[in-house]
Order: structure tokens, then sequence, then C-alpha cells
């Protein structure tokens, strides 16, 4: 040691310590580790949360892949989506395009419901990357012979790796290279250059992370549902409706053009702390109850309300419904009655105060004495999960595959993700709407982790720039990717204030904007007959029919059934509107007219709407036909159909007026039919 | 059987088989996986790929950790980032803030080098969540008895599971409750409260996925590089140059303010197919070839040419350039000649060609016929890379801490991630810069895997909108969180035309630029002389250095060099120049001047820099000083010093007009100095 050096003091060494150098066995590992990985992929596209959850298509869409590929050095890239369904071992391959800027793309068509998984292979193509180089240099007519022998040693690995049918075609190849009198010439052909494209050694090959898309059937991204109160269906306030009285009920359904009947909770209903009229605390002897306070002696979440009728009944109801085209949707609510089975049952699966009594909802200060909620972790795991899950296969195994789930951010989100994946695995085609109205982040939250279908924040959007931000965050942004609103008009929670004010012209205009809007779309009955009337001064039905049963008169003078079945038939007629995300708003001087257009991404059906959301004034505006999206100048002419007058027409030049008066209609609905140039 | 049902189908039955309906186990498996995580941490900010590699910062600097956090129900919620150094096994904890919206932040700060990795955790506050509960009802009036003992019970939970310092403050804290008269006074006192949210039960504690931020020394994000070729510095092109030489030139470089001396290879030269001057490929008796064809019977990679001195000699320089305040920069050119050891020790980390001769570097149909790559798969795994890794730790060893690679993105990717990994783990202070002119997606890739600095377009960027474009994504997009561009104005292979036409003027403009817009930058020796003698209608030099030793007039009429020392003091008294991402764009209304703001984050230092980008003509233009960027309204007034004139005046009002002559000076720097206002 040198005068100049010294021990290192204790603290240094102790710091030193700290930086522990790794072992050569751990540095090796860690080596092997990114070796293998030569080949980069990356910014895989579109993806949600970092490949966390499954993008959502439907069936016959097909899947875009796009990914940032690219390796060290100049040699030429290969990449394939290697893709497969749940249920099948096997992969299937689909090679990808290089695009620009290391920018690739690759797809498949998404042909059967359920989870499909994906991830993307790159290498490195020798032969291509072999041929491209003795290309350059015969051009610049420099000698190739060492490149003819590695180019035949290129085919020779081929064929040592191949398997037997390859083998014959590979050695074939050999044959003919090695006959030819210009081996190189051989070498480069298109034939030896396709066969290599297919069966030349791939060096390198890297595999990315697995990333997941789930095919819904299409009624999962377009549909109208229609919501009613089984017991309210006999036409007397006196008499609980049955199943029967809502089979009776079917035609009229159809005939508004529904594709879903939905019910609250069929199941038998508490007794203890029943809700009276107009969710009073305390019930008459004949108040029915809120049908939200699920369980009696009769039975929980898997019985049926005696009075509604039996399982047969209810077997009859289902098969009628599918005969009308409609589909029955029933709801899944978690919480229980007092009278519950469950909770004697289960005690385990409740939460008790110090004082031994249970724990019943509510929401500091306010009390929901008439309902209890399970709790979902401790002693309730795993088993409550398990029975609820079963709930679900249960009415599945009864014909229902449609679910409305009940506020679904109250209970664990990893219990919907895991229960929606175990119903779903067994029942592709199982649909569940959340009907949460949160925070944003708790109902993209939901979607993500598998909702089907999402309650949106649509009642509370009112005025053109809601419209516009709101619907350009759902249909242009990554949610896009994952939430499907369903755009309920009102429902027997909600009353919407503007409802209540803006009369006839306001539920015909609302009405517009959920059906042309969103793929899904919903109305609670008495929408059509324009009922709002409110418990005063709130966004709430009076006499509402969670509370008691109610009669209504379905031809009531001034109802709009004729503005619904004329929509949900356009609707179903123009492919525009199944497409959630081709929306685009355009250009309408008035702050009042809410002016958009739906298409399909080929541009084969296109619809413009009209909406004046002022229910009190005629409104007019200078509006843009959007001559551009056709390519078309600012003086053409375009073709058009009025769908709600069933008039043809043509439209010259982009600029024209529109006018609305909410007396006569409040919107208009064109179909624009742009010639198509000859080929 | 009943008469309706059949035997499902041989088919029917493959069919469903296709869906295999997890076992129990199974289901349960990922019922618990999903369980743990109930709480949901996601969008974490900032992160590079999802977290796949280290954000960049410097000591000194704070990290912001921003995350959505929610959870189900309506409970309050905690959470916290949990860090630490690479070299500390203890994980210290910062309590997080919910911002807005469910958005969280939280942070830490960076005070040593190195690696540093956090998470995030989070979970549900029982004693805040029983807080709020009660006190609502206390406020609406209800009785809270019940209250009283479930709030009691926590504080026993938290006392029964803490520590024994812990306990202590629990037992008290429960006396005191039992003590008082109103035990729910006491229970919701702040006292109570405080001790309760650092000690109370944490329920459902989630955490997140791993993420890494590596702190390099403040020098990785701000210093100026001067560039200069050893052997040129003798005074005479007939006299090798020598490390002694280069002593003598240090105050020189000292004076021009530099920070880091940066030589190419100083390794010993192959001789086989030595190139000769200009490129050709003949070389002369007494040309001394290309530095970058490393290897000669004296040695490889670890070795130094002979002419330049020896080992002794390397660090009385390293020490030398020390005490001038400078560091030396060396670079790491992987590329052998035909005479480097390795050929004839390890064959197999080289490619053959089938007739036996080694494969010498090329892209088709450029040969470089004096040096030869080596390959980094196959027989060269692991072994390739542990000598190479070692090569570096070899000069780090000598005193090195500064690289710059040469044509990084030709090696493989991996081989930089895992080799800077393995340097820095014990050396934080090491600096990899990579001189890499590729394709944007391979530059970004480079310095994700851990490049400190990246050579840039800049050299390709000349008009205002490209300006504009490129820095507005450098410092204004995610790649600001990963890549620090080194601004170079000439490297020995660029000598771009811009310099080559504009003349002083365009030096001074460029120099400008690089100084003030990037944090890195550098130039090439002779930059500061204006020399642009190019390779006739190329962008390379004339008798380049590359291939002969030079010998240059430092006091050459017309030099720079009082702009360069100007510049790069006030780089080093203004902070602003720190903050590479701390740029703004201003308007001035000529396309030909380009006008920005340098600013620090809390703005206590902001410089206004204008450049006339037009070496030809005077150009003039109004511009905006920016007032509101301190709140201050259009006709206000602002006071400022020409850091270029050394010159102090007011500013009145927002519109001025600015003249800059490019032959007095293309460029103008003001510092703003707005007026504190009192507390």
């Amino acid at each position: 040691m040198s005068p100049n050096q010294r021990a290192p003091s204790r603290r240094a060494r102790a710091k030193s310590e700290e930086f522990p150098t790794p072992t050569r066995q751990q540095s090796e590992r860690r080596l092997n580790e990114l070796a293998r990985a030569r080949i980069v992929i990356e910014e895989i596209w579109p993806r949600i949360d970092c490949g966390a959850f499954p993008l959502k298509r439907v069936t016959g869409d097909a899947i875009a892949v796009w990914a940032d590929i690219l390796c060290d050095g100049h040699e030429i890239i290969g990449a394939a989506v290697h893709w497969r369904h749940q249920g099948t071992r096997s992969w299937s391959i689909m090679p990808m395009r290089h695009v620009d800027n290391d920018r690739w793309r690759g797809g498949f068509a998404l042909e059967r419901a359920g989870l499909h998984e994906y991830a993307i292979e790159a290498w490195r193509d020798l032969f291509a990357t072999w041929r491209a180089g003795c290309l350059k240099k015969r051009q610049a007519g420099q000698p190739v012979d060492v490149e003819v022998l590695a180019g035949r040693e290129l085919v020779e690995r081929a064929r040592d790796g191949a398997s037997r049918t390859n083998t014959r075609a590979l050695d074939a190849l050999l044959a003919e290279i090695d006959a030819a009198d210009d081996a190189a010439a051989a070498l480069l052909s298109p034939g030896t250059e396709e066969t290599m494209s297919r069966l030349g050694p791939k060096a390198d090959v890297t595999r990315s992370a697995t990333f997941e898309v789930y095919a819904d059937r299409p009624a999962a991204a377009f549909s109208a549902w229609y919501e009613l109160m089984p017991r309210s269906q006999s036409g007397s306030a006196d008499r609980h409706g049955t199943f029967d009285d809502v089979i009776a009920r079917l035609p009229y359904v159809r005939d508004l053009g529904f594709d879903v009947l939905y019910f609250p909770p069929i199941h038998p209903i508490g007794r203890t702390k029943r809700k009276g009229r107009n969710n009073s605390l305390e019930a008459g002897p004949d108040d029915p109850g809120s049908p939200y306070a699920i369980g009696a002696p009769e039975g929980g979440h898997d019985a049926i309300h005696p009075e509604l009728g039996t399982f047969d009944d209810f077997a009859r109801l289902v098969a009628a419904a599918q005969e009308h085209g409609l589909e029955i949707a029933l709801d899944f609510a978690i919480q229980c009655s007092l009278d519950h089975p469950w909770i004697k049952e289960h005690p385990e699966w409740f939460d008790w105060r110090p004082d031994g009594t249970i724990q019943y909802a509510e929401n500091p200060p306010k009390k929901y004495e008439d309902i209890v909620n399970v709790h979902f972790y401790g002693e309730a795991l795993p088993d409550l999960w398990f029975a609820l899950r079963d709930v679900v296969l249960f009415w599945i195994a009864h014909g229902v595959k449609i679910f409305r789930v009940d506020n679904p951010h109250t209970k664990p989100l990893p219990f919907w993700q895991w229960m929606i994946r175990e119903v779903q695995t067994r029942h592709p085609e199982a649909i569940f709407l959340a009907e949460a109205f949160t925070r944003p982040k708790m109902m993209k939250r939901l979607a993500k982790i598998g909702f089907t279908q999402s309650y949106s924040y649509f009642t509370w959007r009112e005025t053109k720039p809601e419209f516009i931000e709101y619907l350009t965050e759902l249909t242009q942004t990554e949610c896009r990717e994952y939430m499907r609103p369903n755009f309920f008009a009102n429902t027997p929670d909600i009353n919407p204030h503007h409802l209540q004010t803006g009369g006839r012209p306001m539920f015909r205009a609302r009405l517009v904007l959920a059906a042309t809007l969103a793929g899904n779309y919903g109305i609670y009955n008495g929408f059509e007959l324009c009922e709002a009337e409110p418990v005063p001064g709130r966004e709430e039905y009076l006499d509402s029919e969670k509370y008691e049963i109610r009669a209504w008169d379905w031809d009531r003078p001034g109802n709009i059934r004729d503005d619904v079945a004329l929509l949900n038939r356009i609707r179903h007629e123009h492919q525009a509107f199944r497409n959630f995300s081709g929306l685009r708003f355009y250009n309408a001087w008035n702050d009042h007219i809410l002016y958009y257009g739906k298409m399909t991404p080929a541009m084969d059906s296109f619809v413009l709407v009209f909406v004046n959301l002022d229910p009190h004034n005629v409104q007019g505006a200078d509006v843009e036909v959007p001559l551009w999206e056709f390519g078309l100048p600012d003086h053409a002419s375009i073709e058009a159909v009025d769908l709600v007058r069933d008039t043809r027409f043509t439209l010259n030049g982009k600029v024209h007026h529109i006018r609305l008066d909410p007396d006569e209609s409040p919107y208009a609905i064109w179909q624009l039919l742009p010639r198509r140039s000859a080929p």
C-alpha cells in the first residue's frame, strides 16, 4: 500500500457495500433474458392500460393491430400477428406489413363471440436480407460468387429445418439452383423469393406480450331497450301484474321497434321495514314494496316473486319475447332485504354492528334501512363470489343473457372482473350493463374490467357544447376501445328536469339524441307518453312504480309512439348507426341546433341529424353539408333523402338553411347519397 | 331422456369442448389474484412505455409521481409512494395527496446518483371513513352510540397490530377516550385524527407495479463539449500529437468555457487496408489511418496508440484536464481493424464468408474493407458482451466516465441495455452518448434503453418551422422523459452545407441555437475558426483529420472564440439553460427570426433568445415580449438585461421591434427581471 493509499474507512466501506456488484451469474441471467428479445416490438395499438384489459369489438369486426417494429442494423425484418380464440389451442398466423417509419400493421377477423388473444412475432428475414444485398452488388457490377454460396447455404439451412412436405419443395429448389446456368439468377428469381419468404430461416424471432380482444355478439353494441315493471302491466293499479300480462304487452313493445325488454328485479320482496308509496318509511298493508329490497321467506336472488308467476310462466315469457324479436334483460342487484334467506344462512357475508344488529345500507347521514349490503372480503371470500356468480349462471340457464347491474361501483371491482370473465368463458354471448352514475374514472374502470355496456352522463348533457365535448370524448378517444354507453333518456330513478319543463318537443329531441348518438339506448315506459310528473322540486317520478303498482293509458293523447317507432326503424335500416365512433359534428350557426353526421368507415351509409335543443322556439341555422367528406367541392350537388318525411331531393352547394319548429318537428334526419363515380 | 332431448351430436360436443369450463380451483386462483388488488392504481405518470424503462432525472431533482387511485364504495382512501435507491434495501415512504377527480400526486427527492425504484401503495383508511360518517351523523343530530363503539374498536385494532412504541401511544389514546365525558368528542378530536392517520388500520392495501427513475449527475443534462483529435495537437502537421500536446491545449479549451473534452478513439490503428488521406483506398507510408480502424499488434480496445503516449501520460492528462475544469470523454467504437488481436483470439466473435475470408463491414454496394464488425449472437454470446463491458470498465478505472458511443444502432439493442446497466450499477456517474443518426424510433429506443445523451437531428434543422416542430417534440412530448439530445453544431463526419455557404454569421447563429436550445451541446474543433472547407459537393471536410494530421491557427482572423466563451458563460450563469424542457417559442413576425424563451419551472430565471437564421441579410421583426408569463398586462413594463452587450433597460408594453444584422450580431439574448410584487 503506497503512502497515498489508505484503507477505506468503515463508513466508506459501508457505503460501497450499498452498491452490491452483481455476480457473474446474475449478470449472465439478465443478459440472456434481454438477448432473447433482439427485435423491438413497441407501441402496440390499440390497447387499454398497457394491455391490462381486452379491447371490445363485435363478431364480424376485423381487429387492426399496429406496432412499431425495429431492429439494429440494416437487415430486412418480417412480422406476423399470432392469434387464437379462447377455446382453441392452436394459433393462427396473419402476416403484418410495414406501413411507414417503422410502423407495421396487421390484424384478423373476429368470427366467433368470446375472448381472443394475440401477440406479435417479428424476426430477421435472412434470405430477404441476403437477396437485397446481392441484388445491389450485381446491379453495381460487383462479383457475387461468394454471395451465391451464402445464398445457397440459406436454402440448405431452410431445408434442414423444414417439415417433410417443405423438405421436398426446398430440395427441388436446391436442384434447380444447382442445375441453373446462372446460379445467382436462380437464387434471385421471384419464385425463390416466394418460397424463401415462406420457408426461409427466421433469425432472432421475438414475441411481444399477449393482448386480448373480446368479441361480443352485435347486440352488445347496437340495441334499443324498453324498461317496464312487470307488476304494472295488468292494466289496473288494483291488480298485481303477471308474466302473462307482460306477454300481452309484447306486440306493443315490438311495434315500437325495441330489441331488449328489461325488467327491474323480479324476486320476492322483503317485508321488514318495507318502503311505502313515494318512498315513505311506513308501508301500507297493500303496498308492494320496492323490487330492489330483494329476498323474503319465499326466496332470494334465484326465486321469482310469487305474484308475478312461476318459472314455467317465466319460460313462456322468454319464448314469447323471442317470437316478438325481443330479448329479456334482468336486473342484477346485489343488496338484500332484511328477510333475505342469506342473512340467516350466511351471516358471515354481512357486516354486523358492535351492538349485534345488522349494518343496513347507509350513506351518512342518509339511511336505507330496508336493505343490507353484503361485504365481499374477509369471511365472504370466496364463497359469496361464487354464490353471486351462480345467481347469474342460474338465470342464464333460464334463458336470460342480458343483465343490467345495479350500482356496480359500490361493489369491489375485482369481483366484477372475476365474475364477468367466469360467466363469459361459459357464455360468450352474455351481456352486462353497468348501472353506475358516479365519477368518470370509476365509470371507465367498470367498462375496462369487463362490463359490456355502461350507463352514461347523457341525461345530464343538455347544451350543444356539452354534447360535443362528451360525445367527442366517448367516440374519439381511447375510451371508445372499451366503453359502450347506453343512453337512457329516463329511468325509474331519473325524471330529468328538462323533461319536466320541456314538454313533448323535449321528449322528441331527447329521443332523437339518444337513438342516433349512441349504439345502445333505452327508455323507461311512460317516456313515450311524455310522462314527467315529478316529486315536486326533485328529478324523481311522483307516485313512482318503484313503490306502487301503476296503470297507464298507452294511447294517451300527445304520445310520441310514432317517433319511437320511426327512430327505431331508421336505426335498423342504416348501418351508420351501428358504428358508434363514426360521428362528426358539423357547423350549424345556431347554438340551439346540434348537427352531426353518422357514418360507416367505408362511408357507404351516411346520415345527417339536426336537432333543435330549444323546446320553446323555432330555431333556424345555416348549415354546412359536408360535401368534403366525399371529396366533393363546395359547389357540388348531392342527393339526399329526408328519412322523416320520406322525400328525396338534391342539395346544391355546401351551405343550406334549416328551420326546426319544436311543435312540428324538433329534428330532421337526412341520408346523403353521393353519386359513385364511374369506375 | 325426454322425447324432446337428444344426445348432443359429436360435432356439438367437440364445439362445447372448445370452451373448457375452468375448474373450481382455477376459478378460485384467479379470484384470489384479482381480489388482492381491491384498489385501482392506474395512469401512473410520468412513465415510459408502460414502465418498461427508467425515467431520466438528475440528482437534485424531485420526481413527481401522479396516479389515478380509486376504490369501490364511499370509503376514504390513503396513498403513498414507496421508493428506494438501487443500493438500499429499505423503502422510504412519502404520502400522496388527492388533487382532483381521483388524481393523486406524490414524489420524492433524488439525492444520490443511480437507479431508484418506486411503487404506489393505497389503502382504505378505516378510521378516517368512520370519522367522516360519525361526524355527519352527529351534525344531523342522529345518535352515535353504536358509532362510538365502532370507532373505539378501530383504535383497539390499531393498538393490537402496533409496534411497541406505538402500542404505548395507542394505549394512552384508549385511556383518554375511556376517561372522556364525551367519548364521541374524544374519538373525533383532531389529536385522535392525527394519531390514527399515522397508526390507524389500513384495509385492502394494494401495491402498484414498480417503476424506475435514473438519477444522473447534473453533467448528464447540462454540458458543453469540445471535440479534438489528440494527434493534431502538436502544432505541426508533420509531428504526431501526444497527450502532452493536449495538456498544453487545455487552457485554450477552458477559456472557451467548455466542460467536456472529447477524443475520437485513442487506440492502436490497423495497418491492413488502412485508409489514406481523404478516405482514399491506398494509404501512403506516413498516413496515420483512421482512428476508427481500431486494433493493431500493439493492442486493441484496451490499449493506447503508442505515438500518443503511455498510460502514465494519459493519467497526467486526465488529472490536468480536471484541474482545468474539464472532463475527458472517450469514444467507444466497437468495430475492429483487420489487425485487431480479437480476430485471432476470438474468431467466433466474427462473421466468416463461405470462402473462408472474414466478413468486412459493408452496406451494399458500399464496402468498408478496413474494418470488420463483431457479431453479438451465436458463439459470441455471452463472452463478447462481457469483454465489451470490461473495456468500458477498464477506461473507467483509468479515470474516464463519459463515453461517446459510435453507431450504437448497428449493434443489438439488448446489448446496450444490458451493458449500460452493468456499468452504471457499479458507476452511477457513467455517461453514455449515443452517436446514432438514424430513423426516429431507433434514436428514441436507444435513449429509452439507457443512453444518457443522444446525438440529434439538430444539424439537419435549418428553418424556423423545422426548429419549432423538432424542439417542441423534444421538450414537450413524452420523449423529454428519457431523451437528452446533445446538439453538435458540426462533427468530423458532418460539415453541414449551411456552414459551407453561410459563413461567419451562420457559425454564430448555429452556435447560439445549439448552446441555448439544448442542455448539452458540442462543437468539433475548427468550428470556432469558421472552418468549412468541404470535399466538393459533399457535407464532409476536405483533408479531414480522420485520415491525416492537421495543424490549426487558433488565432485565425474571423474566429468566433469570443462568441463561444460568451455563450458558455451565459449558459453557466442562468439556471434557465439547465432546464431543457423549459422552452417556449414566441411570436416574431418574420420567418427568418427564431424567438424563444428559456425558463426555470419557478420562473426565477427567464431568458429570451432571438436568432436571425438568414446569414446574408439584416432581418427585423415585431416581437411579443411574454409579459403574460408573469401575469402582467399587455401595457406593463418589465426590466431586461441584454446579456450580449451587458446593458440594462426597461421594456414598456408587449410589442417591440428587434433588428438583427448578421455582420454585426445575428443574435440577441435578454434576461427578463420581473419586479416581484411585495409579499
